[in-house]
């Protein structure tokens, strides 16, 4: 049995992995090789080698509510999206609410992690791991948790841009970049269209003279203000879900892609791509539209050569007197210290039991939490996973055969190539209910619907309708929360809380429109009236004799 | 007779009156008092005394065929909303086209313009002006015509800000902002949310620790990007002011506010003013929802007072540490070179006829044009008052006297205070179709509707339906163009072209919308043809007898 656990990483993975120990009634050690938490979400003025980097400007895209994690919810005045630094903030706070800082040692990072000579037995690990002076310590341990991360390794495909040697500007990936202060005057190419590279375009065409994102694919574009300013992920509902399953997915893409376009027409603006809507993750942008109408931003396609300072795009046309290349063009992602064998590739995808186990190992003590592509917040999905494995670590859960797992990853891995453009850029994509539900089932903490209808049905309506917020996976089975109904009946307070910072007279009541929607409803209720009395003369005294007339 | 015209100021303004003046066969001398053309839309790194002064990012909000000249177009593959160094691009083309620059002499500032002793029979004006090296000139016209502007004065009512002498940060009028540079990491105010308080704050949240949006009043904020993508003023139509015309402005205020809420409430979003949607100008501003959604800018109530380095507002809330306050207040108006008695005030507006003419001078040969505030955009309504007051000056326009044009003032200052929310910062508000249909009533080349139907129907249609482009004004009449009908049929030409820059592969038929479209037709169809079958049994036969079914 489990009892101790190296955590590898203290980002929003790590933290909630050492959590879930804790309630396990386990012993964690984490291991950080930088001197602070919160990983990515960490900004530092200058990118570091082999770890996350963030430009000053981030702010997350999904909403608060959504990825907060399952128990402890974002500070109601925080706003409904976090800039970095407000992140950081909240993960300080989660650490130090649940003690989890004296399980972390700073500047130590771990230099391998293997099988123990006995691992048959007793599948433990050996971890190395060297601290800031160089001193190797060597640690035995009965688990280890992965969590460092996938944003480390810039993915640099130099070789698709034949001529880039020959460039006279400067290029960098991404992973480098700050903010806009070096694109003043400048003529900037952005190549790759994902959530970066829409930012990094952004973000310098107010500062640069002319900037181009190129993008072989296209894609397609959500606002994070959503109809009448919801956050969109406000939508992201149970009901929703459910309809997903009942439903043909090409009526969701026409309807997605519908509602899109009547935002902004993907084609018109140069943005559509040849996938559906729902076969890969959206790009999140709300500045990107306006910019590109107003000639900030101009889309081209694929890059197909680079000539001194001129760089040209598939459909032959070209800039010339280029400045600068950003290429935002992903990462790739890598566990160096763990052994070779460990991950396994499945496909694009990696060959792990619910993205969370290497299916082949004779004791199941090694897990990777945190490595996961959806479109929800990385936050929830690790805590679920963290959650998951800590079960499965005390034998709570048990795991089906090594086979079986196996197989049940290549059944996974098609299932997810249906309905998803997979590269290998996106080697665990998911989606996010989906994905939260089962892992969710598997430990006992999927709430009954039918269970809450019955018994409490103000939560099971909140459930149903309202968004799928992490609060969910608390309300029954083990790591219950008391706080979880109340922080469901909450969440939209939390949502108006950080808006409420100019009070408005009470409000006018829009005579005009209320005038306008009585005459239509006297109106069409005149005309049913009339038309059921034409048709059928008794009627409307019964109708009158069971209900009474109500005005708007 | 006018011949000789003292234009005051190579701005938008000057150069159409310039144009207007040689088109009559007069004879414009323009006097610049800077050293190049284009007025505000000059930029400059460092504003100058007396003089309109934009910022670095600035982006017209005006649509490119909104905001062109009524005979030249802008180039089809410049953006829909151009940066300040287009438009300044296509000012330079324009003056070329029309041999323009011939007449400006620059660095050459009016130092008065004063009635000749004779004025009472010749209606002529001496002209002093200051040359670069302090030269002064004196000269005589027949004809002056103000185009210096209305964003030269920075209006700062500190008065209205008590404590602001303890205030330990810097502040400053928007007229001094050019970019958020001086804002990295620092507690920001700014004080008004017109468009530059708006873009000044949604700039700088992207660089400060923190921006407050204080406004007194609130705004209905709109989108550029408007439905399918659309410029927002593309759905500025005749058939639009035609219906603003015939139902009660209660109606489009209610309809205006409920499709501006459904993007976002905005009430919710703290912005919500008394006023409705059509009693004042909105504010235009793409990124600010999202801005205020995501924590950037925070909206607060009008500053009550200052104290030390904190900001206190009139809920009583208090912001410390402010290191920066912007006053995003607007400006006042001036012409110091004019006569005092030249133009008085009709309540809080300006006392000229047509908003062009002081309607009290013995002859009508001083006129003020570009002095105008409306949803449109200068550029073409200074070409129609620079037209009109050319007719007038030549005496194919005749005036009323001068007690009816006193009397047409006052008229128009009761009609606009009944629609519009006025104060002395909007001295000069109207709405922009109906003002340019006035002008061109006046001068006869407002196109004729009943005409076009029966002689040209393509062409109706699209004056009609379509937005109402100045190039309408070309159409008939004095000033007529050829160009003008073309131009108009290919707007939207140009309207596409500048986002042609990402091919896309022939679009894929979306199969199941057509599926879901069809398969909803017919269902209502087949009811449809149920219901008459069984009310009517012979109708049905009639009907296939006259037309024949056809599919989507």
């Amino acid at each position: 049995m489990v009892h101790t656990v190296a955590v590898i990483g203290a980002g929003p993975s790590g933290l909630t992995s050492i959590k879930a120990c804790l309630d396990e009634g386990m012993v964690p050690t984490c291991f950080e090789s930088s001197d602070d938490m919160g990983g990515l979400w960490k900004f530092k003025e200058v990118s570091e080698p082999n770890r996350a980097s963030i430009y000053r400007s981030l702010t997350i895209n999904i909403w608060k509510e959504m990825m907060c994690y399952s128990d402890f919810p974002i500070p109601a005045d925080y706003p409904n999206y976090m800039h970095h630094s407000k992140i950081l903030k909240y993960f300080r706070m989660y650490a130090e609410h649940f003690k989890l800082l004296q399980h972390i040692r700073f500047q130590t990072s771990v230099k391998s992690v293997r099988q123990r000579p006995d691992f048959s037995r007793s599948g433990q690990w050996e971890v190395v791991t060297e601290n800031k002076d160089g001193q190797e310590e060597r640690h035995v341990f009965d688990a280890v948790i992965c969590c460092s991360g996938h944003f480390n390794y810039p993915n640099l495909p130099l070789k698709d841009f034949p001529g880039i040697e020959t460039f006279e500007g400067k290029y960098f990936h991404s992973w480098d970049y700050k903010g806009p202060e070096d694109m003043y005057g400048k003529r900037v190419v952005v190549i790759g269209i994902g959530n970066s590279g829409g930012d990094i375009a952004v973000e310098g065409s107010r500062v640069a003279e002319e900037v181009y994102l190129s993008t072989r694919s296209g894609a397609w574009v959500i606002r994070q203000v959503s109809d009448n300013g919801l956050p969109v992920d406000r939508f992201n509902t149970r009901f929703f879900h459910i309809m997903l399953k009942l439903l043909p997915m090409s009526f969701f893409n026409w309807l997605g892609e519908k509602k899109l376009n009547s935002m902004y027409d993907h084609a018109m603006y140069g943005l559509k791509p040849k996938h559906r809507f729902f076969s890969q993750i959206p790009v999140i942008n709300d500045d990107l539209p306006f910019k590109i109408l107003s000639g900030g931003v101009i889309v081209k396609p694929n890059v197909k050569e680079i000539r001194g300072s001129s760089v040209v795009f598939d459909d032959g046309s070209m800039v010339e007197n280029v400045d600068m290349i950003v290429f935002a063009t992903g990462y790739n992602y890598d566990f160096p210290y763990l052994p070779n064998n460990a991950i396994y590739k499945s496909g694009h995808r990696v060959g792990l039991y619910k993205l969370v186990l290497p299916p082949n190992l004779e004791h199941p003590t090694l897990a990777i939490v945190g490595f996961i592509h959806s479109d929800g917040a990385i936050m929830p999905q690790a805590e679920m996973q963290a959650r998951w494995v800590a079960r499965v670590f005390k034998g709570h859960k048990k795991l089906p055969s090594n086979q079986a797992m196996i197989k049940a990853v290549e059944k996974d891995t098609k299932a997810i190539e249906k309905n998803y453009v997979v590269s290998k850029l996106t080697p665990i994509q998911v989606d996010f209910v989906e994905y939260m539900d089962n892992l969710a089932m598997d430990i006992g903490v999927q709430p009954s619907l039918l269970w809450l209808f019955f018994t409490d049905f103000p939560l099971f309506w909140r459930v149903f309708w309202g968004p799928v917020t992490a609060y969910q996976y608390r309300l029954m089975g083990p790591g219950k929360w008391k706080g979880a109904r109340r922080a469901i009946f909450t969440q939209f307070d939390r949502m108006y809380q950080p808006l409420k910072t100019r009070q408005l007279d009470p409000q006018q009541s829009s005579t005009t429109g209320r005038l306008i929607k009585l005459s239509l409803t006297l109106t069409a209720g005149g005309a049913a009236l009339y038309y059921v009395h034409v048709h059928n003369p008794t009627t409307i005294p019964n109708l009158l004799s069971k209900f009474h007339l109500q005005t708007v």
